[in-house]
């Protein structure tokens, strides 16, 4: 039985924005949320994709994720931003900031912003990927709900807090990481389970705090809130680094929860009934206020050809470049993409429940 | 028999500074360097402390470093500076720079600096927390020799490439996260080496790529570039996260070695008998631009308390903040400071070197 189920891709983003609309959500917002959600399916990240529909839907209808709401700049300097999301989707509020950023960053070599009150935005790489287009370095963050056992605690604290940096290369493809502060994300876990893998050691933590194999179990345990979680990059010792994937989970909520005065660690989906208040933190950097971009695309060029042809392990036959695997799944999914049956079969729901027909 | 011997902390400095100005080094920078070494010391990151004067020495006696260095601003806008540090020692430009950038991030909200042609400049940390003095967020990164082996890879093409980000705080302690992005810097092979103690598995590889418990093995093979070296952070496996690592440490190396025109990868120590062009990276920000800084202070406590009152796990007492375990080093180590026996050995023969006589 094939689990993934091809859709095109036109159709789908009509599908999506219509049930945005539905649920009240404007055009504009719709589109944006839509793009981000099958950027990330098209990507092969499909933990971020349309998958995210229902939590959505749900949140928007519940009244917990405002529609309408309108994003609010609260602080603006000539390179730095404070925003609020307004408590709607997270989606349409870093589009718009990292747009604003890089207009910033066009004309004042450098700008940050930070955003507070926000929702789930996605991958994080959709928005640092925005500077490519005008040769900019482009940095992309967000904290996240607690997930992560800090090293030796036995309760997850911190977010799986991604960070995304975007740097445009010449003829090559730009370099992209995008990467959960945590050894995986969440998502990967529900894939294991999903197959009835055992899961590596160094990824997760039963309710007590040690390290364990049981995917649907450390699932099950975040769910409710029963101890344990995910470990960040490093695993649980410190011998292993645990505590550096830690501190970078750290800075990532300080720059984004704290950075913005908005809600970190815990606080974040904090209180049941309550707004999340995911923050986020977005920047975007001229080359040319350093060296001649050119000279930097050339240099990049030439540190990938240096990586690709650097000798291979017994067994290996390519070095990856990160981003590379993901440009080159959305290269093979630009008319239809791949979604997970239980995807599908949910969105048929989510139409019906939304009145929006379905045109897969 | 203690191999760690107590030295007086003014009678070092006055030693480092008396060292390097009889090979040629400025008395303002021989200042700083001391400064920079024996802060090392002191919060007992001894690979990067006084343990370094042997190859400052020599590399200033043998000319490659130049001891009358003069760093260059190359380029400059109200935020961002491109530097040369025109082969001196690494710690005097990496100084002045930063106290630039917080010049110009008290000004203008954000600066950057992109450093080239520089050498090693000791623990990133230091020149981030220079930015704790005006209640700035710091940042500093730096390439560095090519000692790490990519994902895939059977030999080290990256640096360890340490990224320091310094916060902070209100009656707390400032957050200082200070990390190589390799799972451990050379320096730990070192200890585990003296130790006579095999490797934990995640840490190296050998000459064929495959991971390693054998220290010296890994020690000779890097200095005589016969293969294999340390692995990054997350390990050797894409399961385990190690190609995040590699990513982070892959951007160190574009925002210091790429961003301002120096060298990357392979070509850091590249030629032997030519200046080795490390390269860093230092920024600063102004929490005032985007919330007030006494907020922004409570909130880091905050966070300080839900970490350290989280739940422990089995066996663990206590949950660390980055920087604590340091700071409470260096509070300890204020009058006299543990130097390893065998680099006091080498100062005395560098003393009778260069003609410094020996107060310790």
């Amino acid at each position: 039985m094939n689990e993934w189920v091809k859709i095109d891709i036109e159709k789908l983003k009509t599908f999506v924005v219509d049930v945005f609309e539905n649920v009240g959500v404007k055009r504009e917002d719709a589109e944006i949320t839509a793009n981000v959600l099958i950027t990330a399916d098209r990507r092969g990240t499909n933990s971020h994709g349309v998958a995210r529909l229902r939590r959505y839907v749900n949140g928007l209808r519940s009244g917990i994720m405002k529609a309408d709401a309108k994003m609010e700049i609260i602080k603006e300097t000539p390179n730095t931003l404070l925003v609020s999301g307004k408590d709607g989707l997270g989606q349409p509020v870093a589009y718009k900031t990292m747009k604003l950023v890089i207009e910033k960053a066009k004309k004042n070599n450098v700008a940050f912003a930070t955003v507070r009150n926000s929702n789930h935005f996605g991958i994080a790489g959709y928005y640092s990927m925005m500077a490519l287009e005008d040769d900019l370095l482009g940095i992309s963050i967000t904290n996240s709900a607690p997930l992560v056992v800090p090293t030796f605690g036995k309760d997850a604290v911190l977010g799986t807090n991604p960070i995304s940096i975007a740097v445009p290369a010449g003829k090559e493809r730009p370099v992209v990481l995008d990467m959960a502060t945590s050894t995986v994300p969440r998502g990967k876990l529900e894939v294991y389970n999903r197959m009835g893998k055992p899961l590596p050691i160094t990824w997760a933590t039963d309710e007590n705090g040690i390290p364990t194999t049981n995917a649907a179990q450390v699932l099950e345990n975040l769910l409710e809130r029963k101890g344990g979680g995910l470990l960040p990059l490093g695993g649980g010792e410190e011998e292993t680094g645990g505590h550096k994937g830690y501190g970078l989970s750290l800075m990532v909520d300080i720059f984004s929860g704290i950075l913005s005065g908005g809600a970190f660690g815990l606080n974040i989906y904090g209180k049941k009934g309550e707004p999340p208040n995911v923050c986020h933190f977005f920047g975007a950097m001229n080359i040319e206020a350093f060296i001649d971009k050119g000279t930097f695309k050339e240099m990049v060029d030439e540190y990938i050809y240096m990586l690709k042809n650097a000798a291979k392990r017994d067994g290996a036959d390519r070095i990856y470049i990160h981003g590379e695997k993901e440009f080159e799944k959305a290269d093979k999914q630009k008319q239809e993409v791949n979604i997970y049956y239980k995807v599908v079969d949910d969105m048929r729901k989510i139409g019906e429940e939304t009145g929006v027909d379905i045109p897969f």
